[in-house]
């Protein structure tokens, strides 16, 4: 019988059976130990080694329960035939590829319009709630939950949308999912293929790839100061428009009442026609009160609404919302309801309790009042450049356009703030239609501001009113 | 101005600040404080309520950057125009909605073959890993990440699937996402619409559901004791076999290696033709050495591989991945790498220091030996029954079938167990063709033993042997 003798530390930070329990692993491991040895018993082993036999006992426990070792009453413990063991190597730390992503450009100062600011996110909240979570819960939160989402976060994010949306649903409604792009990849499975959707034009890329690629016959219907056109939608052919409403993206837009109620209008005219309804900044509004969702004037059951917690609290925590009108909702029951939740359920409840503890309406003033700050300093830094160029898209969202008639392209434009350092967007990065069957859009760029300073908009904006105010 | 006689609790766990803070933004919502009044300054209000002035000027911090007071130089803290600013309600905490769940019978003894013991999951370990990975990181970690998921857990997610199942693949060309179901349609966007998809009859039926309501056209194949038949496979006019080569679910065959190679030519003999290897529970097998998976020996680029965490660690963490071959991956980063990551940065980073750190190899050894301790019990038990039923699909997953020849129907065999209080599950539920177009499949049951103890397999085994085994 092998004497184990083990160089225990006693001042190491690891259990001395947890040292016992690798030592003899490592020696099974590599046949220094071999299949059907017998191990000493724990009281001489722990004679042996000086420690108490409960020590050892923990160790051969923890190695009966991996399977390293065997035990037979009145004999003893002996050396498992390890075949059919799990022994993993670590993975070499180092990565075997090359990071892909692009190296992108690092500019000074980015108006990038995508932008969260992340230096406000609530960190120490978020590790308190995730801690208090997986201490109280055990086994319940990781069985498989509501493929809707758990009940109690859908029941919270009903009551947030209802007061600060004038939202209009009940929590049987709504599917909460990992990402607009999957909601809309579900909501495919139960709309079926065979659909005709317009989008605005300009739009968000995202949303016009995704409904390509699911297959969907696509177009794209006109836009003016009160959002898509409605005639042009009804020529179209589609049956389902996707709108953003609350402050469209990217030109900002505001639709008012009028232009929602014949939206609906046409929606409710011919059976089988929808509005999904892309709620996802309308969290932030800096002047007068919010114009609730579209979906709060629906008595039809024509809108299907989406939101998303990406930019009101971080991109990376995945969650998104999508409530459904009862006719599809029906349908998703039918035919789509099997499909497992793509949230964790840790995840749900740390959520949950952000909302109902009041830690989200924190969150949001207080980003609400950085953003408007930064909005403010922007708008004022941009007035010695009021004769170059108009504003459009202010008040409300994380971003604002600027039309430029100073006789530059935006070609030019963006170069010219290239070459001091700072990176603005083009617009027609935007047109879908690649600018076809239509005059050219006038040159007309996006500034993002969640993610600057006022001190770093200020700089910003200097720089660029020496490149664009032609003398 | 209002002297703000405050009730300040010291014995109470919120601090000071906060009981300030919430007294005024209290007063501020029910309009005790006016829009436009103005409140003492920190000086008067510290002297006054007897605490330090830093304590109010933390208050009046938290007030300003939530935007319920505004401060102007020289002149001091006034209350701002609060109509923009979210107050919301907590929502009640009874759900506004009945549980829509139907009432599922609870049986005393539950053979259920898609159980997971989760009273084996590690929670302590989990909860510290998500306390470091919080404590760590910070913006980073809510920072937008890799749409195919983090390189750092592609990479250790690889180093297992190439030790542990012979997988051989690179990070690149993993996908990792929320669960098999959403994979499955992000595949869908990768391969098109135009496919005639063969399942293994019987089969998963969540797999089958879903690719109907993707709109491909399904077929089924049928199986004999080494898998899938290829022959009747050549014949179906399919382009992509589904298959479960490892343990194949219901039926628990372990295709040997000629039936892998023979359906590896099929793949490799009309270009376009795809398998897609579903290798949902391989971790756990209890003799010999596990077959590698059939990706393993694919070298023509023709595996579609997936694989889940859902079985080997839990269900609601929802994180699978999927290994496309370079073909496709081409594909894919053409067409659909824009759609974003569907698992949450901090899961994914638990996940990966579970995996590198060791805990991974550790918990998939202790929960092999409890499966197989349930097995052999069940092994065991069965022997009493030999005279009425035969054995199949043991030796691997978590389940194993009963084919009867005591005269019972399938119904007949569930209703006599229901009576016992014991619920097993039958093989027909399983069979999408409805058993039309071929003989009536013998009756069967499944008996999955992942979620029972040996004391209580053996005594419903007991019981069902009373009412199976006619005298």
């Amino acid at each position: 019988m092998n004497e184990l003798t083990i160089n225990l530390n006693v001042k190491s930070r690891t259990p001395l059976y947890e040292q016992i329990y690798s030592y003899i692993k490592n020696d099974i491991q590599k046949s220094a130990l071999k299949s059907g040895e017998r191990l000493p018993s724990t009281r001489a082993l722990s004679k042996h080694l000086d420690v108490s036999r409960s020590t050892v006992e923990l160790a051969y426990e923890q190695l009966l329960s991996e399977g390293y070792i065997e035990s037979e009453p009145y004999k003893g413990f002996f050396v498992a035939e390890i075949d059919e063991l799990y022994q993993l190597k670590p993975a070499s730390r180092e990565l075997s590829f090359p990071e892909q992503k692009k190296k992108e450009e690092k500019y000074p100062y980015d108006f990038s319009p995508n932008g969260v600011d992340l230096k406000s996110f609530p960190y120490n909240t978020w590790r308190k709630l995730s801690k208090d979570i997986l201490t109280d819960d055990k086994s319940e939160l990781f069985r498989l939950g509501d493929s809707q989402g758990e009940p109690g976060l859908r029941n919270a994010i009903c009551s947030y949308l209802h007061q600060a949306r004038g939202v209009n649903c009940r929590p049987e409604q709504m599917i909460v999912g990992a990402g607009n792009d999957y909601l809309l990849m579900l909501l495919g499975t139960i709309l079926g293929q065979k659909h005709r959707i317009a989008l605005e034009n300009p739009t968000y890329k995202q949303s016009y790839r995704l409904f390509k690629n699911l297959s969907y016959e696509v177009c794209t219907v006109g836009m003016d100061h009160r959002g898509m056109i409605v005639d042009e939608l009804e020529h179209s052919g589609a049956d389902i428009a996707f709108v953003m409403p609350s402050h469209q993206y990217p030109l900002g837009v505001v639709m008012p009442l009028k232009r929602r109620m014949s939206l609906l209008k046409w929606a409710g005219e011919v059976p089988g026609r929808y509005i999904i309804e892309d709620d996802y900044d309308s969290e932030f509004r800096y002047k007068g009160k919010p114009i609730p969702a579209l979906q709060g004037y629906d008595v039809n059951g024509k809108v299907i609404y989406i939101g998303t917690f990406s930019k009101s609290i971080a991109p990376a925590i995945r969650m998104s919302y999508m409530i459904l009108p009862e006719p599809l909702l029906e349908i998703y029951y039918r035919k789509s309801r099997f499909m497992n939740s793509t949230v964790s359920k840790v995840d749900q409840m740390i959520l949950q309790h952000f909302i109902e503890d009041g830690y989200f309406e924190r969150h949001l003033n207080k980003t609400r009042a950085l953003y408007k700050s930064r909005h403010d300093t922007l708008m004022n830094c941009l007035k010695p450049l009021q004769d170059c160029c108009s504003i459009s898209g202010e008040n409300a969202g994380v971003h604002l356009l600027l039309h430029f008639h100073n006789g530059m392209t935006e070609e030019e434009l963006i170069e010219k703030a290239k070459a001091v350092g700072v990176k603005i967007y083009g617009l027609s990065d935007y047109d879908v239609r690649g600018g076809e069957g239509q005059d050219k859009l006038q040159p007309t760029i996006l500034l993002g501001y969640a993610n600057m300073n006022e001190q770093k908009i200020a700089e910003a904006i200097r720089l660029l009113e020496k490149e664009f105010v032609t003398a």
